[in-house]
């Protein structure tokens, strides 16, 4: 056997970790945490359904699936950090970096650079399959969160602002899909599952 | 909003159910079953990792990665069908077309003939990019069953002839990747982990 192919089959192998890192959402069926391998497939799925929502035209699709594939594979080392946890989100990134020298670092040199540049594309945000790929990582949390009566957001305190804070980036990706997502929010306050914004002091 | 994103989105609600299908292979870490859902973003990995050695050049890997992310769609009413309860998989087929019949219906009309086309196509392992999505669907429950002590081959006492002769189309895909599974087979067998075929009668 080539030692090219033994590195893959141990990356392969080490990933399988990612069926054991929990999020903050919860599955609509069994209201059970949701991990981050079913969350990475739920948004392949989602991008295969919506690309055609995307700002911009003519997205590369297989790359954008490449990008969410990998982009949570750094939570093996890091954990999952809760998007409105900002006390944990200060040494997030440091921490990520690491992980994603480790774990990348474990292919064959080729692939390692090759994945972890898709990594680095998924964090900077900065070309439109960034965009889109990051946009449906915020919007597929949402939809579950509204369907579980604000479970998370609840648990947590989070109020209507937040969540319009934290997810406005949707919108740099699918307008169409930020729109979507601003009634489903509002829908959701109206049911009495996600509090309103405190007043200003 | 559009009827045809609601669509969209009824379609993404329904196939979170993936999440509760649960199989016979086990997770390495938790040694827990694994899920339907969870599955499927692994073999996504495992293409993006491997298709360097399929046996067609040039695949065409985003028609893979669809392939996949849709295959097990169907057991979300038909169930997950052990890859050795022969009994079982006589009426597998039929269960899942009704299956398919209804999942892909929900989508807007023109996705449902697409993504009905896609699974068709995986069904019938006619394309390189169906062969290669079916042998990573054989590869990845061989390769988690090897690290966990063929613990779902002992439990339903499935011997070393059956998992060759059910995992043999994994070479239609890549020999490569078949030879490497012979190998790894065999030392499942010498560790006792795996019964030996029954001596002929």
């Amino acid at each position: 056997m080539s030692e090219r192919l033994a590195q893959q089959i141990r990356f392969i192998i080490e990933v399988d970790k990612l069926k054991e890192i929990f999020r903050q959402t919860l599955c609509t069926q069994s209201r059970r945490p949701e991990n981050d391998a079913e969350h990475s497939w739920h948004l392949c799925l989602v991008v295969i359904v919506l690309a055609e929502h995307a700002n911009a035209p003519g997205l590369d699709v297989l790359r954008v699936l490449k990008l969410l594939i990998l982009h949570d594979l750094v939570e093996i080392d890091a954990g999952d950090t809760f998007a409105y946890d900002t006390a944990r989100m200060v040494d997030q990134h440091a921490r990520e970096m690491r992980a994603a020298d480790r774990i990348f670092g474990l292919l064959p040199a080729d692939q390692a650079v090759e994945f972890r540049a898709l990594w680095d594309e998924f964090e900077a945000r900065a070309t439109p399959e960034a965009r889109f790929a990051a946009a449906m990582d915020r919007f597929q949390p949402m939809l579950l969160n509204c369907l579980t009566e604000g479970a998370s957001w609840r648990r947590h305190g989070v109020t209507h602002d937040r969540v319009l804070a934290r997810n406005a980036p949707v919108a740099d990706g699918s307008r169409a899909l930020w729109e979507y997502a601003v009634r489903m929010i509002q829908e959701t306050v109206d049911a009495g599952h996600l509090a309103p914004a405190p007043p200003a002091s």
